[in-house]
């Protein structure tokens, strides 16, 4: 089984699916990012998303192109966190019953956060691919896919969409890699509208599905991923994301869990976001010399998420 | 001894001097808060200004409106942290030497930005004013105070500026209380702009130094002055800022160490800002039912600075 890439006008009617309903979140300057790394960056502030995430453009966006007979079933997703959330925020939205399979160690404002917008969250102890099919046929739901899905990957590309419209000076783009989902929709873009930018994609060493499938070739399953970044931590890469990252990725990084905790600490305290560690991948990469940035260039970073586990700030 | 009030025109002419050389912060809406706490807040984010605190505003004034004698003595100050980092990035502006007598127990954070930005830190680990006024005089340095004086209050003041040209149609502002610099020059300039809006004042149980100058109607002194929130931690009322408070606020409320806490968790994941504790008090307040909000109207809060301890977060 092979994914088809995207077409560039599946983003463009996810742009305009989803139009009005999303916020259109600021690029950030970062000047004491600057010259900490040399380099020139600006940051995507996905943070600031509905949800807290990117993650909720292309769940919406899949959503919103259900047929009513889906629709009616009601829908179920997968999720270490972000996806649950925006499918329960995106389901509340269209006025139809989501139910969200979570693992039981995830941030618990996650699941707290899906529980708020109104989906039954179900925590699985084990295998948390299995709980999710088992559930979904035996309840005959609509499956919608955390990342692998051309509708998700779609709406991910509206940040692609985004980021050339806004700083169509760019020369490279940073993005940190889960499943895959939001590099999939992102490098299609930067791709076709900006051919001369990079895409790097990072992942954390302790999850890295997506290296390893570049590296076999075919979509692989990790039997534990855990980092983190558990924004991060997918344990399985897609059909249609392995397609598009091969097509369209220059690059795959991995990156250590110290890195990922210095980088987020870092950017927090530079910045004032309050990103969560996935978000903060690219920096854990810049930290570990693993990117060599081109001299004077524009490098845009997806802050993805600031669904942080707060309980943690301010403990002693 | 008493404190005169500052002229408006004061807080304009601080204003024109720090034009350029300092952030004019956004104004951020916060839907989610506004559900949590049923009514309609506006964030003033201060902690996007220079050096991550709305402090530097009164500090650079107050050196830029020193005499080339004062200036080539060299400055000094004292401070839990965002004065210290204030005082070293606008002497390093206007090409002077710095000292900083902090606590020994300051965010290290604070600490290590004060002297990224040049400036000679003393630790003092018992009586810091004591320490303070002894290097103060030995080495015959030119004092500025953190908040006690008529020109760091007017660079204060420039934040009430910024919220009445952006929100006219505010209603009550709530704004945190060390040692009161802060709300002096907010709240003279909107009593003086907006005469029917409320100020309220939100300072620390533990450091609850304004609080009792209100009661004894002198500018008194704590023994000890601690709090979770660093930045409200100050020993002494001034002179200066009683007299403001005295006449231009409305109301002064004091919160706990765990409202301060679940309030900067809270903030933190509703809006994604990297807060400090002291920024967070008006919602500890909030969370305590300290303060009743007028139906229907806005509230505008000062997140006063985003210097939070990052080794906290990610702690488990």
């Amino acid at each position: 089984m092979t994914g088809d890439v995207i077409a560039l006008e599946s983003v463009y009617a996810a742009a305009e699916r989803v139009a009005g309903r999303l916020h259109r979140t600021p690029m950030v300057e970062a000047e004491t990012l600057n010259e900490r790394f040399g380099g020139r960056f600006t940051l995507k502030a996905e943070l600031f998303q509905k949800t807290g995430s990117y993650k909720v453009r292309g769940i919406l966006n899949k959503v919103l192109t259900l047929t009513a007979d889906e629709r009616a079933r009601g829908v179920i997703t997968l999720s270490a966190g972000n996806a649950a959330g925006s499918l329960a925020w995106a389901a509340r939205a269209a006025g139809i019953p989501a139910t969200v399979v979570m693992p039981a160690g995830a941030v618990p404002a996650k699941v707290e956060a899906a529980r708020a917008y109104g989906a039954e969250v179900v925590l699985a102890e084990g295998d948390l691919l299995a709980a999710y099919e088992g559930l979904r046929d035996e309840r005959d739901l609509t499956a919608v896919h955390p990342f692998d899905d051309p509708e998700v990957i779609a709406g991910a590309g509206t940040v692609g969409l985004e980021l050339v419209a806004d700083r169509p000076d760019l020369d490279t783009v940073l993005v940190p890699i889960g499943g895959g989902g939001l590099i999939s929709g992102v490098s299609l873009v930067i791709k076709r509208l900006l051919p001369s930018a990079r895409v790097i994609g990072i992942e954390p060493i302790g999850a890295d599905v997506v290296s390893r499938s570049l590296a076999s070739g075919i979509p692989e399953k990790l039997p534990t991923a855990r980092s983190v970044a558990d924004g991060l931590a997918a344990p399985m890469c897609g059909v249609h994301t392995l397609a598009h990252i091969q097509q369209y990725v220059d690059e795959v990084v991995r990156v250590s869990e110290e890195s990922l905790v210095e980088a987020t600490r870092l950017v927090m305290s530079r910045t004032k976001l309050a990103l969560e560690p996935a978000a903060a991948a690219p920096f854990a990469a810049l930290l570990e010399g693993a990117i060599t940035l081109r001299p004077g260039a524009l490098t845009a970073c997806v802050i993805s998420g600031g669904n942080l586990d707060v309980t943690t700030v301010l403990t002693s």
